[in-house]
């Protein structure tokens, strides 16, 4: 977390009923709307977590016993899924092997074949945080409207928002779910929305059983400026300040440095001789970079060798690929010698764990295609 | 907030995934077992709020469908019976007069009538915030157990942990539900609650639709050390400071401290020649006191006019008893000089609004009071 | 302290010898001149405190054996003057009465009697902390105008600056010397003066030995940005936000303030049947209140029990005048209900400690006042 | 500076008159006498900086007049010799090689050579910042001990005191001198001093003037737990937290990970071809690496370069060696993963500066160095 949001989330808390506040919620949501980048769209903030936002997101738009197209390419895209099947929805599974994205073709097809628009949403999570694979939703949304399907685009975009592109207007997402702890670089507690005008059409009709989650009362409480329940206003002051981060750097420019970043890791990691575990070079995610451990060891074992060693948390491999492969993640407000510092280690840990790297290669490797693309930057 | 817990939220995050994070998870889990005092109840967090508290109860641990008894005396308890019929819950309401405690022997006698034990559970808040009342929860028990009826006994008590008696096993409390910004003395951002042997049994059964609010697989992780989402980590560095100040001065004297001080506060507002909202002595709450407003006077007017003149935020009077009172919070780590000032405060916007008191008379009053029991902790 | 500056002092520190640093330095200095009330006069700053800022006054301006008229009312100014008796310098104490402010008159008539003009500068303390005495620094200057003395103004402004008005350029200081922790808001750990063209002047020949507290080297390069000492980076950067708030108040509503509360403060010391130790009305300390001990009892152990009673800590009787007065703060952010909690406490405690007083007869008389001048600032 | 510490310094700030305060006092006293390994030497602490501490230090045990033997062999040992001159004191300048430890031959010889002992103290800086140097103390003190002379022995710490070995009763050590901006990982703000018995002794005696310096009125009001000026007391607090982290760690373990990450440090730089300014490697200093800057190009320009490349800040040349070197800091709770993420920086900004290194190549002998290390500490 940047010092500048620890200390806007330590300033004394103010009336939650108060002009302050107010205040505050106004600044939040219009910097916001600029992060997704949406005119139309409504803001819609939780207490709660990632998990409770894909509960929102499902409980606000659809009824018990609809149908929807579940994209299942990792361990959240599957947990996104069975929150739905939790609250009676009827999920049909597009399964995608791990490591790839979600194929547009595929959607394109099935809902070419749904004649009686009997899918009522399409639930996909735009970089999966378990195999580093960012799927294309641009290509998505026109997959859907080539067919032109009326369903629901329901994204997560826990893992991308902030570092790289959103377009919820462009792409016609209808509801897009984060949590702060990614690129908003927040500690977690609360479930961030953006609504579509279908979206909030749907929820006028949706039947899931809803209470905390619903849209509605927000809606209508945070038009006159507060909450329909106690906000966590030290995360909202936070929020206030890393937007203000977000906004003095530039998106474009934190979506470049966080590209930049992990085509350093990348490099790096190829010198170390190491696979990635993402299999298509144009879905590689800026966020992490998923490294898939050579053939007979464990990435569980080398995770806590690397902890021990050099005192770096790398992150494991979840559900289908445990063991498999492991994680380092470049957002934030990470910069250059950190992530050289990272890598370092890591080819440290490698050495150790008995896996036979030139030490250094990785870091070269880094090193160079830093330079050059600094170079380019501004001639020193 | 103390400075001591605004310190612990400010430290560095660590891993939720990690022994450190199981070893903050237990302390705080154990603490919190001694403020609701229960042996064999189970804790459960959620990152959230009170009013999500609410719904996390009412989904474990009830079917659509189900009758409950729901108790409503003031605006509080309306909202808890209201959460319950969103999902389904078919809510009988008792209806007691604002400023009146729920009637233990209204229970009793509505519970003997239903012979065919449809009523499965009690909803009730034992301190009403928007009144100032606290209902007689070894009562109402006692009530249940006169007609032996199963009625699950589900409470809120938001307002009233940490600040006046709760003893979850003695009185077999089925679900007790808070948030941490009252007796707590956290910022907003949390659902907490507390869970009997009984409520995980319903929990088995209950068919309201849940995936965030779920018990099950919370208990299963919490059990190894970690949760099924990402948990609020500032919020339990929080929490595990501030059980540790509450176990520091000790249960009872935090308890004595706001009796005293709640009392101070009434004997000041008598003597000012106003009156308690409160209708009877014995319900009183230690946690905030409801002032009824002079005949013929606005309270949300003086409300402002007080902020305007001493910047003394006072509570406003909520739902049906908007305009007619004032009320005034003497929780958490308040200290005798700062009701002192509080209600010097008071007098001055009380007289400058047109109300004829006498100036002072309500500090020596409590003045008076203070000395009186300060006397007899410790003689000087 | 107001939380802006617990904030601003934990920010991560920066580069001494960085562009940031430079401009922090200006801003700084030039705020510190507004509160000076000085355009020509130059600001120096220095690791250290109240006695550092002594003993760089001294040693800057004066040689061994020079003569200086050391103006000595209280406890602090008796040590102002013994700092400059331990560099040699010779102190001819000008003696006052404990309560009493500095008599412009008989500086007059001092200096008058120096024909030669061997009393090279006059010392002395605006506000004497000891006594709750506030001396006028404009007679003082036309005093020693009267007769044309040359002889330097060196002026302790600790407990007066930031509280109470301070002109250095309209009353020809020559060296006014503070520390942060009154006024400015701030923690202790730095002497802070601001020095005439003449003390300049005066510091080329001065030949008191000298090297930390040296002006001549923070003057050169401070003019390029930095210094040439390790500085309180943290302390500057509070120090910032501290002037901020100041401004942002406006120097004469932070005056003002003071001076309603410290009347409020006294009208209550009176209304308790209680003297104040300051002799002159004229010269009540905006800053602080000192209350004469009613006869036969001891202030010592009065304080002692007001702390234990409601742990409210009153400035002790220092020197001459221990066991014989206590002292009431009411400086910087105190508030209007804050100093009414205090006077309550003292209500308390003084009735506690066996002296008979009204209870509450403070507070109204207080609360009278505040409300009565509140009225005249805004019709409500 | 650890987060703990910021944390500790954050604390609302406690009475410096009241028993809390004569308990940090205690415990900040007793934890720097076993950082400065001494039972019987007393420890001195001013609001001040190294500056002043070389002047506190010279003013208590000298008096004008006097002749001392200052050694000089850099930026900071000629600064503390002026601040001698600058009190009166004669000073015989021992110069020696900028890049050469102090020679305790030279020493011995000059003392053997005092026949009528007119020098009354030998004053040294431990570790040379400006240089990576630091002198052999044992030695030193072995030589004057050969020619049995009386000579204090003064020596200032500031950079190698919680980072290298300093055994003050060992060594008889005279004064030693810090700032707590270095080894104490605290931010600037004070003097640190610790005096033998002799140096009291000398106290008695020393005629330069003095009064906020004056160590007598420290010792007698520290004795009964408080300061004869307002202290620091929110450095007091970090400090007291850093005393705690240095004693968690053990201070030989601190000294092994500051000579590991040091040597790994050297090992990158002579990788990349570079020389180390240090002549001898017996007095390589783990505090600081200080690198001669090749032949030909200015160091100034290369810093402000590898700060505009990389955000790195790099310690200039100072003084005689200007544009000459840089420094890279290595102190505190640097860690490997930082330390490497520096030199990986430093690699980038070499090549990009037109210095023809092999990229990756510092790297690898430092992960190299720095694996064999961790192997020997625990197999894994």
């Amino acid at each position: 977390m940047p010092e500048r949001v620890v200390q806007a989330m330590s300033q004394p808390l103010i009336d939650h009923r108060g002009p302050q506040f107010a205040a505050l919620l106004s600044k939040v949501t219009s910097g916001l709307k600029e992060i997704f980048k949406t005119v139309g769209g409504r803001i819609l903030l939780f207490p709660g977590s990632g998990t409770g936002a894909w509960e929102c997101c499902i409980v606000n738009t659809l009824s018990p016993g609809e149908k929807v197209l579940g994209c299942v390419n990792g361990h959240f895209s599957d947990l996104f899924c069975k929150t739905a099947t939790a609250h009676g929805i009827d999920v049909e599974r597009l399964e995608v092997e791990y490591g790839a994205g979600v194929p547009a073709e595929r959607i394109e097809e099935r809902l070419r074949r749904d004649r009686d628009r009997h899918i009522k949403a399409v639930l996909l999570v735009q970089t999966e945080t378990s195999t580093g694979v960012t799927s294309d939703l641009a290509e998505i949304r026109k997959a859907i409207d080539a067919v032109s399907h009326p369903a629901l685009l329901l994204a997560d975009v826990v893992s991308s928002l902030g570092c790289s592109d959103l377009r919820f207007d462009d792409w016609k997402v209808d509801v897009a779910l984060t949590a702060p702890q990614k690129g908003l670089m927040l500690p977690p507690g609360m479930a961030l929305l953006a609504a579509s005008e279908r979206a909030l059409e749907a929820n006028r009709s949706a039947k899931c059983a809803r209470s905390f989650w619903d849209w509605r009362p927000v809606l209508e409480s945070n038009a006159a400026g507060y909450f329909p329940y106690t906000p966590a206003t030290a995360l909202l002051f936070g929020l206030s300040e890393s937007l203000k981060i977000l906004s003095e750097e530039g998106l474009e420019n934190v979506f470049h440095r966080h590209a930049r970043l992990a085509e350093a890791c990348r490099r790096a990691v190829t010198a170390m001789r190491l696979n990635l575990f993402a299999k298509n070079s144009a879905q590689y995610s800026n966020t992490l970079t998923a490294v898939a451990m050579p053939e007979g060891l464990d990435s569980d074992t080398f995770i806590d060798h690397t902890l021990k060693l050099v005192d770096l948390p790398l992150g494991k491999g979840l559900g289908k690929v445990k063991g498999k492969l492991f994680r380092i993640g470049h957002l934030g407000s990470l910069n250059e010698l950190e992530i050289l510092g990272v890598l370092a280690g890591i080819e440290m840990a490698l050495e150790s764990f008995g896996v036979k790297i030139p030490l250094g290669a990785g870091l070269a490797a880094a090193e160079s295609y830093l330079l050059e693309t600094a170079k380019k930057r501004s001639p020193l």
